[in-house]
């Protein structure tokens, strides 16, 4: 421990609370822990931790506090007692939850004269404080500023999105929505291979480099859409139409489901009608941001 | 060149198969080369290629034959004057296309006893020689085998997937699906962004570190579909179910059309219906394989 690091306060120690708290201590913070059922806080106590059982003496420790609960509804409520000692400290918050969920946490706090930021933790908790991971943060600027080093204690990289307060869990939503339909299509592609006898697993090596090429086309993809110029396609919209044949041969013997496919086909149909079967396949963001009435 | 190494002849001077001949040639084999439009093989020509600008004499120039046109239509069109000259030589072919594709070459290849290979080139043409370019095969293995050196040559991982002629059209079709799905889910991500002021260019990073993330739990959830087991769930089609709402949530300003998760939706919810709840997302499988009728 070292008299100019920040002392931190850790509420919730669940796995990934424990992981955040451990790697304040390691990085010689003082660090205070709190958690509902107060046997979790045995180990980070042995660790050099002070455990404290009360929460509002527990927050009232340290100028900053950061909690991991499982959801913001939680955090509220284990929070509420030690609004009042909350008042004027620095709340930084990084569960999983959705732009919503914050801005709810964010009315409470500023009602109570808690400064507020919120991040996502993007790796696992046995990856804390180590390079590979990757925390986001979005909130009030300074706020980020004055707490800076201590935060970048727990990645390799640590990055302020902007001054709204749910941005970071507005980019773990927009970055997650690739999941399911991504896992969709290999589940497909496996339902094809199995239904010939090979293996899932003979799909994953070809697959992997596949969703590698589709992160290298992303960004030319972006720029298009930053831009709003989709007239010069790496991959035309038309050629996407055109490949709409073939998902209802998957689907032609009848043992396997592609009626998924239809309404992005109906999208591809809608691309092509507001003229953009020449441009890119990035011009699908037109479509879906002008829905039909 | 050198006298042990099979002679090939290249139909189809593309900008792929320009760069197929090349790699022969590279690699020492005695290379002839045909292309509809004469002037296309001028290149190859200087470089030490034979041009035959008939077809039937190409062909009957080379014991192995390498055909890389548009469409396996455009093969048959243009292989259609040479079909005795092929009897009894190999063909592989390496353009794109559907299995449904492959198999009316093969119909057409076995009626004049043409030996048929089909395969993919997993790159663009700039890699193709390159350790980096990954090439798969589908059709007899003897075949495969008798020729595999010189295959070998095309790319740095050359593999051999089964004995069916329209496995790596197959394959290629079941890695491809998941290019809209995963494209939407990014233009969605950035419509999300966007509305915000960000730049979709934001995102790329962080959906690229998703992506990888992707990659690496398709390994197991391959082998829970392969053992049809999804009792040990690293995530849990429950979760997914749960997340139905946040998806609603997204659209509800009307301004982003998430229509095209519908359908998706209903799968998850045939899912829970079906007693997958607490079981991987992988169960999926199950639920496509086995459509309502
Ligand atoms: N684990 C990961 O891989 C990972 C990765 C990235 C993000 N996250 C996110 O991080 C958050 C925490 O995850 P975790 O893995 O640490 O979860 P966890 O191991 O299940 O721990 C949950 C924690 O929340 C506490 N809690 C829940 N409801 C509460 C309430 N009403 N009042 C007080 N405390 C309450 C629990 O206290 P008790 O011990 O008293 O039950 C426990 O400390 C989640 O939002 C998760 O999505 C996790
Ligand atoms: N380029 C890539 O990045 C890439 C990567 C992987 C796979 N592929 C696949 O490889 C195949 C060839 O691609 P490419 O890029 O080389 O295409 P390309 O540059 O457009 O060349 C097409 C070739 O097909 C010939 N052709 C078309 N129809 C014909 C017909 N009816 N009779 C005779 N010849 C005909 C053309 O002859 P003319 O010169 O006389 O027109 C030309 O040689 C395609 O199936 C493509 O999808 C390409």
């Amino acid at each position: 421990m070292s008299a100019d690091k920040t002392p931190v306060t850790v509420v919730g120690l669940g796995n990934m609370g424990t992981a955040l708290a451990q790697a304040f201590l390691d990085a010689g913070h003082p660090t205070t822990v709190w958690n509902r059922s107060p046997g979790r806080a045995a180990p980070l106590a042995e660790a050099g931790a002070v455990h404290i059982a009360s929460i509002a003496e527990a927050v009232a420790d340290s100028p900053l506090v950061v909690a991991c609960l499982t959801t913001y509804e939680a955090t509220i409520e284990a929070l509420e007692p030690a609004a009042a000692a909350l008042s004027g400290r620095v709340l930084v918050t990084l569960n999983s939850g959705t732009p919503k969920g914050v801005n709810a946490l964010a009315a409470w706090a500023s009602a109570h004269g808690i400064r507020l930021l919120d991040g996502a933790v993007k790796n696992v908790p046995d990856a804390v404080g180590k390079p590979e991971t990757l925390l986001y943060y979005g909130g009030d600027p300074e706020l980020f500023a004055e707490h800076e080093a201590t935060l970048r204690v727990l990645g390799g990289d640590t990055v302020h999105l902007g001054d709204d307060v749910d941005l970071a869990k507005l980019y773990e939503q927009a970055v997650g929505g690739t999941l399911l339909p991504a896992l969709l299509g290999f589940f497909q592609g496996a339902a094809m291979v199995t239904k010939r006898g090979k293996s899932a697993r003979s799909l994953v090596p070809y697959t992997v480099k596949w969703l590698e090429m589709i992160g290298q086309v992303l960004t030319p993809m972006a720029e298009e859409i930053d831009k709003r110029d989709y007239s010069k396609p790496f991959s035309s919209l038309g050629l996407f139409h055109e490949g709409i044949p073939y998902d209802a041969e998957i689907g032609a013997d009848g043992d396997i489901d592609v009626s998924w496919h239809e309404p992005m086909h109906e999208l591809l149909r809608r691309g092509v009608e507001a003229g953009y079967r020449d441009q890119s396949i990035s011009a699908l963001y037109e479509v879906i941001t002008r829905p039909r009435r």
